[in-house]
C-alpha cells in the first residue's frame, strides 16, 4: 500500500480506482454513478481521506452491532493474524470452538452445534440443505418481503425483486406474512393480522402440500423489508403449524440477531423456538466475513455417521473465529446489548414519535433496540408511498448534515451500532427532524 | 480469550470444544471423528498447541499458495483492521480499488472490473448469473469431474459426488472432460482424447440445444477432481465450441489461480481467453475470506444503466482487500509464482516421475508448478483404484513421518505452498517414498 497519500487527493484516487476496476452489488455500474468514499471510522462515526465525518446510522448494512473499530475485536484480529490466519476447515482450532461455545451460549436449549459459513447467504443456503436432508422434504416456504441472501437457494427464498432475475433453484413457494400498516389481508387491528396471516400461511401450507414441504424460513424480523415485527402470537403460530405438519422452523437472525433488537437473539422478544437459527453481521460486526447455522442435536445427530453433504474452504475461518469471540465479550462485558435496548425504548421510541407528530410525513414508526424503520408516504390517509426523489433529496441532505442514513424504498432506517450513545441519537433525531422540515 | 494456556492442555481443550460445538464441511460428525489440532504455522509447516509440526503439503485446501503467515500480508491485514475494518459494499474504498487494479492487470486484455464476493462458490453464482443475464439463455453446462462450491447453482454445476444431494438448482447440465488415464472416450493418445473430447462436448451442446445454452464452465485445470490437466488444444477447441454457438466460457480458476501452476493464472498454459473469470484461494491465500468474478468490458458494460442483480454485505471486504494487495505484491516482488515453476519442472517432475519408478502403485503422476496429483491403483494394468482403506493407512503414514497431506479419492494431490523451498520438497519427496514403501 505505497500509493497511500495522507491527502484529500487520496479521495480522488479511491474514486477513479473505484469507477475503473470495482464492479458493485446490487447497482448500476455506469459513469452516473458517484462512489462515496469511506476510510475510517470509530464507534458511530466514519469519514473520508480529507476529514469529513459522519454518523453512521446505517450500520453499513445493518451489520456494525459494536460500531467501528471496537479495540477489542480489532486487537483479536491482529494477535489472531500473528498466530495463523487461515486454517482449513476439518482441522480442530481453538478460536474456532471457543466461537463455536459462545454462539451456541446465546441459543435455545438443545442447540449445540455451529456450522459456519461466509455469510448469511450461505448460512441460509445450509439450513435450507439440512432441513431438506432432515425432513427427506423438497419445498422451502418464505415470505414475499424478505431478503434471505445472493446464491442459488438464498436468493429464490429471497422475496423480494431481487429474485425475480435469478429463479434458477426449484422447489421454494412464497407467502405473505403479516404487516399490518400495507396489510395483505384486509386487518384492520394486530390481532386480526396475526390471525389471518397464520390462516393464510396454513392456506398455503395445505395448497402446496405438507408432505412435501421441508420448512418455513423467515426473518424473525424481516429487516431490509422494512423492520416487520410480527404482532405478538403470530411466530409461535408459525410454529404450532409447522408442528402440525412435521415442518421445520428456520428462522434468519442474520440481520436481527446479535444484539440489533436490544436482545441476543431477535427469537427471545417471542416465544418461539425454531429448528434451525441462521445468522452473520452482528456476530462479529462484519469485521471478518463470517455467518453460520446453529444447529439442535435433534438435526446434528442425523449426521454422525452420515456424510454432511455442505461445506466451505472458509469454514471457521480463524480471523472471522477471533473477531466472534471478542466482539460477544465485549458486547458482554460492556452491556452493549443492553445499551441497545435503552436507547431503543428511552431514546428512539419517544424520539420517533415526536417526529412522527411533527412531520405528516411520516405514515408509520416501527421498531425495537437500534433496529427502526420511518415508512414515509405521501398521503397519511392513503398511506401511498412517498417518490424515488423524495427518498433521494432526503439521502442527500441527511449526507450533507453529516449523517450517513439507511434508505430502503420509502424508509428511512433508523439502524445505528448498539454502541451508540444519548448525544449521537439526540443528534441524528435533530437532523432527521431538519431535512424532514425541508419537504 | 483468556482461557489460553500455553501447554498441551490447550490441544485437549480445541478437540474438546470442536467435537462439543463444531460441526464439520463434508464430513460425518459423530464420535469416530478424531479433530487434528492446528495452532500455528510459518511458510510450509504447521504445528499444534504442544509443538508437534508438519510440513504442508496440502496448503490445508489448496489455499495457501503464499504459504503460512507471509509476513506482508500479515502485517497489511493488521494496518487495515487499524483503519477500517469493515465497510459496505457500496461505498468506493482505496483498498478495494488497489486490489481490483492488481488483479485486472494479470487478466487477458479487456478485463477491467472485479466483482468480489466471499470465496469461490459464490464467485461461480455470479459468473453463473451474469452469463445467463448476459446471453438470456438458462443453461449451464459444466463436467462430471469438477467441483464449484457448495450453494445453490454452485453446487448443482459441481459435477462430483456432491452434487447428488444437493439438487434444487435447474438449469445446468453435465459432461464428460478430458482424463486421458481414465478416458470416457476410449481414446488412447492425447490428440485423440482432446479430439475425442471436443466431439462429444458438441455432441451435447447440440443435444441440449444451443440455444438455450448460455455458459460453459470449466475449472482451468479440475482440481479436485484429480489435477486434470487438458490437453493441449482441448481449451481452445471449447472457445471454437462456444463462439459457434455464441455460449460463454467461465474458467474456474478458484484453486488453479494466483501461482498455483507456477503461472499468475493456470490459462496462461494454454491458448484460450475466457469470457469471464473466479477466482479465491490463492489470491490472498485465504488470509481473509474472498473470491470474485473478472470481468471484461464486452459483459461489463451490460450493467452500466441496468441494476446487476447480485451482491453481498461483504463484497469488497477491506481485511480481504488489504490481504489480496499484500500478497499478490509479495507474490510479485519475491519472485513466488516463479518459484512455484522452477519447483515443479526441477524438483518435483523429476522427483514425482522417480517416485513412480520405484512405486508401481503410482500409475500416474500429473502436474505442473505445485499442483500435482499421485493416481495410486492396485494393479497398473487395470488401473484399478487402491481403496478407502489404503488410502486411509498412507494418509496416517504420512502424518506421522510429520507431513500434512491432501488426499482425494486414490489420489494423493502434492499441493504445497508455492514458497516452498527445495529441501522442503526433497524431504516430503523422501517421506512419500518411505511411505509407499511400506504397502
Amino acid at each position: 500500500m505505497t500509493d497511500r497519500k495522507p491527502t484529500a487527493d487520496l479521495d480522488e484516487l479511491t474514486v477513479d480506482l473505484d469507477l475503473a476496476h470495482v464492479f458493485h452489488s446490487w447497482s448500476a455500474q455506469g459513469g452516473g454513478r458517484t462512489p462515496f468514499v469511506l476510510a475510517g471510522g470509530l464507534g458511530s462515526r466514519v469519514w473520508d481521506h480529507s476529514g469529513t465525518t459522519y454518523l453512521d446510522f446505517s450500520s453499513q448494512l445493518v451489520n456494525l452491532n459494536i460500531g467501528h473499530q471496537h479495540p477489542a475485536v480489532v486487537r483479536a484480529i491482529v494477535e489472531q493474524a500473528g498466530l495463523l490466519a487461515t486454517v482449513a476447515p476439518a482441522t480442530a482450532n481453538l478460536t474456532r470452538g471457543q466461537a463455536a461455545s459462545r454462539i451456541v451460549a446465546r441459543a435455545p436449549d438443545g442447540f449445540h452445534k455451529v456450522f459456519f459459513t461466509n455469510g448469511g447467504a450461505d448460512a441460509n443456503e445450509n439450513a435450507i440443505r439440512l432441513a431438506r436432508l432432515h425432513t427427506g422434504r423438497d419445498k422451502i416456504l418464505s415470505t414475499y418481503r424478505s431478503y434471505h441472501g445472493n446464491t442459488g437457494a438464498a436468493i429464490v427464498a429471497t422475496g423480494d425483486w431481487r429474485r425475480v432475475p435469478n429463479e434458477f433453484a426449484r422447489g421454494h413457494a412464497h407467502f405473505f406474512g403479516p404487516y399490518l400498516y400495507r396489510s395483505d389481508f384486509w386487518a384492520t387491528t394486530p390481532e386480526q393480522e396475526c390471525e389471518r396471516a397464520l390462516r393464510h400461511l396454513e392456506r398455503v401450507i395445505v395448497s402446496e402440500g405438507p408432505s412435501g414441504i421441508a420448512a418455513v424460513l423467515l426473518e424473525t424480523i424481516p429487516g431490509t423489508a422494512g423492520v416487520l415485527l410480527p404482532p405478538p402470537g403470530y411466530l409461535p403460530g408459525v410454529r404450532a403449524l409447522c408442528d402440525r405438519y412435521g415442518i421445520l422452523l428456520i428462522l434468519d437472525e442474520v440481520m436481527a440477531g446479535f444484539g440489533r433488537t436490544g436482545s441476543w437473539l431477535a427469537l427471545d422478544l417471542y416465544d418461539v423456538v425454531p429448528d434451525l437459527i441462521t445468522f452473520a453481521k452482528g456476530v462479529n460486526s462484519g469485521y471478518v466475513p463470517a455467518g453460520g447455522v446453529i444447529i439442535p442435536d435433534s438435526i446434528a445427530n442425523d449426521f454422525d455417521t452420515t456424510v454432511f453433504p455442505g461445506g466451505l474452504t472458509y469454514s471457521g475461518h480463524p480471523l472471522a473465529m477471533a473477531a466472534i469471540v471478542a466482539a460477544l465479550d465485549a458486547m458482554e462485558s460492556e452491556g452493549i446489548v443492553d445499551n441497545a435496548a435503552r436507547i431503543g425504548r428511552d431514546v428512539l421510541a419517544p424520539g420517533l414519535a415526536e417526529l412522527a407528530e411533527r412531520h405528516p410525513i411520516i405514515g408509520e414508526v416501527r421498531g425495537v433496540g437500534v433496529f427502526w424503520a420511518l415508512e414515509l408516504v405521501a398521503d397519511r390517509a392513503t398511506r401511498e408511498p412517498v417518490g424515488a426523489g423524495v427518498m433521494a433529496k432526503i439521502k442527500a441532505e441527511l449526507l450533507a448534515r453529516g449523517l450517513l442514513p439507511f434508505i430502503a424504498e420509502n424508509r428511512i432506517h433508523v439502524v445505528p451500532p448498539c454502541v451508540v450513545t444519548d448525544a449521537e441519537a439526540a443528534e441524528a433525531l435533530s437532523i432527521y427532524d431538519e431535512v424532514l422540515s425541508l419537504l
